[in-house]
């Protein structure tokens, strides 16, 4: 039973191969983690085999790969699908073993899923994790809720995924998903800030050099920062102005829930959320700028003209 | 007359060693910038001497001291100092002679200046500067506005100042400024979001360490940046509770009369000037950490409780 937990032998299960998924993977093999890997899409699974993980073919192939106490690590949408998996996860597994949930998901839903959980003796981990497609490079930000006393066993798989300093331990079950959701809520009101920038550099009366302007403030000024250089990045591509100003956001609606919940103030992320949801002519440079960042940092499709 | 433009024996008149002042003459000193310096209170002439500079007693006496085509560096308050020194400046100046206003200032007086300017023969530049009280190390942000065939004979300057990639000149007189007021329209809808970010933290029902979110978001999520680092460094400060939730902030009016001049969107903009100016006990952690932020970065004074 110990034997999974050493670093040196450590094999875990690992559900859901997307854009996030497949690159999470890649890193823990890199470190050394042995990872069963499972995926609707078996082209995926094929894929991930080529880099070294184990195949398997649904979920209990993936728990009978896996020694000792058992860890599935879950990167599958919100919702519907994370809730089914981990109700199809559990009879296959026994008292001790671990679920870690690294969804986008509302902290309530990391709540209700540690319950039940619980009441088979397994334990649930909810994992916020940042970083896009670029995670697999410069490392992913993990930001865990779960049972204190077993945080040390998955340890290790945050010390292979986070740069230095770059996970941290919250609390219980839902802190995890919820410091998640601030910093999306956070980026939400940085992307506005970006969008609402660059639509005033246009408005001026002279001709103002976009990419010039956000490459400038990219080393030393005070609102330096990755999303800007992003910015700079997308601004240059030959596509950007065929990008339509539509923003593909599926988180919203979890985090409008997260801000209802604790009933805080967030005037700011409020507009985001209407400028993406905005139809209208209207902020077309600032809405596309938006959509061209988030492609940029995760890979998010974006439709063209 | 070419001799003050060539970058190993270029002197050149600077007024105003406040906060920011200062610490550029040092910067331009220590890149072999010989630089003639006035201040209103001599203390700080002083002080700048002791590291190379020359002393001025005034206006005259700097100009006086300068060589071939002069140029003089403004770091004043925008406004009526700002003004006045020009007005007082262009007398004792020559046609061909060239100012560089280095404030914070509404665009449209960069027009009224170099107009002023024009009228004498001398050239005027508007040049916005960022990177607070880090620039002397870092290098500082120069956006710069004014007649582009001269810019040639201050790039050095720029040179000296900024970075690499950290400078640009943008247009006619007036860009500087415009380009340097959306910067500062940016950083106020960061701060904005790390405000909404903190209290957020905080209303949650567990306990969550905020300076252990704002570390662990530092090294590889999608909103590292400056801002957030210096709100870590912030928020572990140990007088970080007894700062007053007041923001003093001077660039509010000419910000918002940008905004309106050029007839921008800018909502969220706008949402962080009323969180500026809001007496109210709402929202106190965020206004702190706004407060305290600016600190960090700007060396802005705080009060305490």
């Amino acid at each position: 039973m110990i034997f999974n937990f050493s670093f040196k032998f450590m094999r875990i299960g690992f559900v859901g191969l997307g854009r996030m998924g497949f690159n999470m993977v890649e890193r823990l093999l890199d470190h050394k983690i042995e990872v069963v890997a499972y995926n609707r899409s078996q082209d995926k699974v094929k894929a991930i085999a080529k880099k070294g993980a184990k195949a398997a073919t649904d979920l209990a192939d993936l728990v009978g790969q896996l020694p000792g106490r058992k860890i599935v690590w879950l990167m599958l949408p919100a919702g519907l699908v994370t809730d089914q998996t981990i109700k199809k996860l559990l009879p296959l597994l026994r008292r001790g073993d671990i679920i870690i949930d690294g969804a986008n998901d509302f902290y309530g839903n990391a709540e209700r899923h540690s319950k039940l959980c619980a009441s088979r003796g397994i334990y649930f981990f909810d994992c916020g994790v940042s970083g896009g497609i670029w995670g697999l490079k410069n490392g992913y930000t993990l930001m865990i809720g779960g049972p204190k006393a077993q945080f040390k066993f998955i340890e290790p798989l945050c010390l292979a995924l986070a740069p230095k300093n770059g996970y941290g331990y919250f609390g219980l079950a839902g802190a995890g998903h919820f410091v998640k959701s601030v910093h999306n809520i956070v980026e939400y009101i940085y992307l506005q800030g970006l969008a609402e920038g660059v639509e005033l550099l246009q408005n001026f009366k002279q001709p103002i050099n976009l990419a010039k302007a956000t490459q400038v403030w990219g080393p030393a000024s005070v609102i330096r920062s990755w999303l800007l250089d992003l910015a700079h990045i997308a601004l240059k591509r030959p596509d950007f102005k065929k990008i339509n100003p539509k923003i593909d956001s599926v988180t919203i609606d979890e985090l409008r829930q997260t801000v209802k919940a604790v009933k805080s103030y967030a005037p700011a992320f409020e507009i985001a959320t209407k400028i993406r949801r905005d139809k209208t002519n209207k902020f077309i440079l600032g809405k596309r700028t938006i959509a061209a960042v988030r492609r940029e940092f995760g890979g998010h499709s974006v439709s063209k003209k």
